[in-house]
């Protein structure tokens, strides 16, 4: 899944959605079509719409239909990158400068919100109420997730109930509806578009918790970034939290927190980093993970059958090993 | 129309509106549920629920749909002035303590993601997909409005087109979406709904050209703020653009301006306040604030008749005379 490669089935399909992508922030504003196009083309792997055109396999297809919900979908997950590296002051993001540093933070800021509006301007095309209402419901529990993540950065009280619903909020939920939205679009049975949901939300948790995990363990190449960097902002992480659950780590790691803390943001993380790499909230991350994609299985398997449920399962188990 | 005294007839239908504008930010999230209540508290006329409620009067009133539309405008409105305070570095507003002064620019940033997503998500509880196409792209306009502002600050070569622009997609076009919506929400006829955006439009860039007329003339006790702050950012309005174009000031005008730009923000403007005001460009202003109320009249003149049409009319009016 290094971009699109593992889906043969979508490939001219996926073509047709990225350049549908670029087109659909040109031709408004030269400076907004300029920062919107830098952070697309920084790319990603272009989850979200992946999960529609599957989903949408499950009704019936209608490709033009389907981008109307996909687009939308990559440029609100795109927008709230953009509000997010104003927050966490980041220069880059996979490997490229972000729009907060090559232009300004309020210029980041009027991007995010431009498109954040062209997302659901693109959406109500489609002339379907219920999918403006579940796209802008998703919009407004992660504005509510960012608040939380604001809010609890540095706090090493907090449990992993508060870790789960943020990461719900953050990342979690826009797959689940990635999911639900190509089915609907597809005008797929209520139940079909439920499991998808279903399907979409565990995988998303998998998905986060990986992410979290790789931040500490992988290196600066794989990561566009370095390593470290939810410790270094304050973003306690699931395998910093277990960690601090663990009686004989959390003095020492209660204290790194604390001088990164003091740091602002330019603190060497490498010695935190490995504290926490040689604790135990490494592996019950993992199985945590691991327990969330077995969830998405047991959706995938109560769908009715079709070609596309083998690439929702190569899916799901390269969500459990990936690297990048 | 200090608030909505002038409104006898719109009183007890605005009191609901108030009640529920609040109930429709609260439960969600303890924080952003405060941020969002002290902006909406710090006040405002509630210019845009007004309207909506007027142009409902064209058709079949009905309160609780005007609502979902009237609500999400106010939202709308609010949530632009909570990042334009971030540009701004705005410490007041309406001589409130700003969100990003009183909280910081983060939460400002998430209050104002919140409040779009949440005015959108209420404007879909009306399954009317044109509502949600109208909203939608009204508030990509105004994504590029802020932006051009941006871009524009203490740019002395800039257009009075420039800035007509400029102020239709910041002010003009929300205030006409208001008439209109409030019409297609009661299901006028389509012709009324256009006249009534055509009032609106008119109506709102007599409304913003005076806004920015005040800056130069009110008080700090009319303004809740101290005059001269579009100037002391470098928000070049009409009077200024009018000023520059005078071949006996423009050299003045442009050294105060270019002085005000090296302050950063901390210069003292009551020299370059009272040398604008001593310039053609107020009066010329004023006549292009008048020419946009007679094109509103107009429209209404079109109108069927109503009861409304008065209060229509009394806004125009209120709007060429306006101090506060």
């Amino acid at each position: 899944m290094k971009q699109l490669d593992m889906f043969g089935l979508l490939k001219k399909d996926m073509q047709y959605i990225e350049e549908q992508l670029y087109a659909s922030i040109e031709g408004d504003h030269e400076e907004l079509g300029e920062t919107s196009l830098h952070l697309l083309k920084a790319g990603g792997k272009r989850l979200r719409p992946v999960f529609v055109l599957l989903g949408g396999k499950f009704g019936q297809y209608d490709l033009n239909k389907l981008a109307h919900v996909a687009i939308p979908l990559e440029l609100i997950h795109s927008a709230s990158l953009v509000h997010d590296d104003v927050i966490d002051n980041a220069e880059t993001r996979r490997g490229q400068l972000t729009v907060k540093s090559k232009w300004d933070n309020r210029v980041a800021m009027y991007t995010g919100d431009y498109l954040y509006a062209k997302a659901l301007m693109m959406a109500t095309k489609l002339k379907n109420p219920q999918i403006h209402q579940i796209l802008s419901k998703a919009m407004v529990q992660m504005s509510i997730g960012e608040m939380e993540q604001i809010r609890d950065f540095f706090n090493t009280e907090q449990s992993v109930r508060n870790y789960l619903l943020r990461i719900r909020r953050k990342t979690a939920l826009l797959i689940a509806i990635s999911c639900q939205l190509g089915a609907i679009a597809a005008d797929a049975e209520p139940r079909v578009c439920n499991l998808l949901y279903r399907y979409g939300y565990n995988v998303g948790m998998a998905f986060q918790i990986r992410d979290d995990l790789l931040d500490l363990r992988g290196t600066e190449k794989q990561l566009g970034k370095p390593p470290g960097s939810d410790m270094r902002q304050g973003n306690i992480t699931l395998p910093v939290i277990y960690a601090l659950q663990d009686p004989k780590m959390r003095g020492s790691v209660l204290a790194e927190i604390s001088r990164i803390r003091s740091m602002k943001g330019e603190a060497d993380v490498s010695q935190a980093v490995a504290l926490v790499v040689s604790s135990p909230g490494i592996q019950k991350a993992e199985e945590l993970a691991d327990r969330y994609i077995a969830k998405a299985l047991k959706a995938l398997d109560l769908l009715p059958d079709q070609k596309v449920k083998k690439n929702l399962r190569d899916i799901a188990h390269f969500v459990t090993r990936r690297t990048y």
